[in-house]
């Protein structure tokens, strides 16, 4: 065990020092030197504290002091959008979450709103060090994957223009994933507003173990940036619900794909998993306030299946929409 | 990049299911089948929602109502204890951070308080779904690593029992790490008593990037129990500070260790880090309440030494500390 610590866990001993303070902007201490530089060391001195107490009362131990130097976290910062709330986690510069609401109504194209207007930026509400930076993927040979995706906001520019903020964005393969499967899998939730009035998508990263050759389970993702900064999730997840106005019972499922191309001809259903087993492997709970006899499983209700089309490019932009169906993802 | 990524990351595609499947207790569908299980598909009936728009009301996109199936998380299960305060990462089902506070007269030993009246727990605070499992560590060649130590605790029976609940526990390479350097470390926070009249401690996990051959940076850890539930840290951080009474100026440093046997001959100031990168690799705040020109650097302020006391266990239980330094670790 300690060997394979060695070999394969972590910096190397020379490797932490050189890791962190290569990261600082400065290579000294960004703590103030002392006013008196000369280093006391931990001699006791004489009638030191130590030795001049009484009875100890224990109540002098007050771990929650600390918070006067400020709230350590970890902060999620909730991002409050028109058509998404994200959630951001500071370790990973991923999102943890990001929860939507479309209707029929959201969904429909609107004169004017372009995606090719939209950029891609930082969230500037987040704090700099924090931040995912939009130099963290350049040439990382990732996208920049929208977990709301443009598509779904398109009632405004300002909607759509929303879901560039990199604080709804993880590092997907594009080729065969986010620019395909993963793309068709966005068109099915839009899809699903033909039936249900409201449909809610929470879509996410997830960093998930792999059973290894010597029987170990191990968790491996890239970090991308220089320094290293943002995450790159081995799968995402959604968890879909749709409702119909009038009616307690939702349908519901969840979905997990591998952050990888798959090929269009496996069934969206392979990758449907059990919601307690998404909560286990996000460390989320999901739609807990709803009664089991309310939550009926999606896949039951509607056909889980994407539609490929593969319009090339140019085409697919003139297209207009098939009759009663949402544009494919312009 | 689509070959690495297919080659080494994640679950295969056969994998995702049989993962979150075989995870779950019933390796049916937790949502309840609908009343009427014919599947009706998404086809649009006449009449449907769609076609009965008149002007889209932005008002109708609520986001925020995916909350009344319940808030997702990510929750943070704070443990507040007489020693010290965890915060619980149900991802991970490890500690985010255990805060501590110890002070001159805290660490003595009292007659009759014991680590060997105390046993690990489970802390059934924390939902089962996400808890740390007693099972979990069972031969999976780690210690239960105690982020607060026991003997920062002994002023009570209670209070070190508390010290033993999995949510204080992280895996730790038991030899050469846990119960040698990393436990010489601890006691270098103690022996600080002799010269602050408060000492905060900050302990906690980190999953850091290493740099692989093809000059990516990835984070690999591995995962115990079965099903994998633990997250094996791949490094430790301290973040130490000190307090003296009247004084408003604090003494600070952070301090990085990698999960692995570590020489004994290895000054611990080759593990000193500067704050900032640590908050960066936490993804947590760190004392940004106080102002600059009140944080001196601790390694500036006492000597950052360990001293290694190799005791045979049997005299080392039997010997009284060295006059006027806290026992060694009991």
């Amino acid at each position: 065990m300690s060997k394979f610590m060695l070999n394969t866990l972590g910096l190397g001993s020379v490797g932490i020092a050189s890791y962190f303070w290569g990261r600082s902007s400065t290579p000294q201490s960004p703590v103030q030197p002392p006013s008196n530089p000369t280093s006391t060391g931990i001699v006791p001195a004489k009638g030191n504290n130590q030795n001049s107490v009484g009875a100890f009362d224990p109540a002098t131990i007050r771990p929650q002091d600390f918070f006067k130097y400020g709230y350590p976290g970890p902060n999620h910062d909730l991002g409050n959008r028109n058509e998404f709330i994200s959630c951001y986690d500071r370790s990973t510069r991923n999102p943890y979450w990001v929860l939507e609401h479309i209707t029929p109504q959201s969904i429909k194209s609107v004169e004017g709103v372009d995606r090719k207007k939209s950029v891609f930026r930082e969230d500037e509400a987040i704090p700099l060090k924090f931040r995912a930076r939009l130099r963290d993927y350049f040439r990382s040979g990732y996208d920049r994957g929208h977990q709301a995706p443009a598509a779904d906001a398109k009632f405004t520019q300002e909607t759509m223009n929303e879901t560039f903020l990199l604080t709804n964005m993880s590092p997907q393969v594009g080729d065969g994933f986010n620019r395909d499967y993963w793309a068709h899998f966005e068109d099915f939730c839009r899809r699903l507003t033909q039936k249900y009035d409201n449909v809610r998508i929470m879509t996410g990263p997830l960093y998930l173990p792999k059973l290894c050759e010597d029987d170990k389970y191990r968790v491996t993702y890239e970090v991308i940036g220089s320094p290293p900064n943002i995450a790159v999730p081995t799968h995402f997840f959604k968890l879909v619900v749709g409702e119909k106005n009038g009616d307690e019972q939702i349908a519901a499922a969840a979905f997990v794909m591998p952050n990888e191309p798959i090929d269009n001809a496996r069934s969206l259903t392979e990758f449907q998993v059990p919601i307690d087993a998404l909560e286990r492997s996000a460390g989320l709970e999901l739609l807990q306030k709803v009664p089991y006899y309310n939550k009926k499983d999606l896949c039951r209700e509607v056909k889980c299946e994407i539609i490929v089309r593969e319009f090339p490019k140019a085409i697919q932009r003139a297209a207009s929409a098939p009759a009663g169906l949402p544009a494919p993802r312009n």
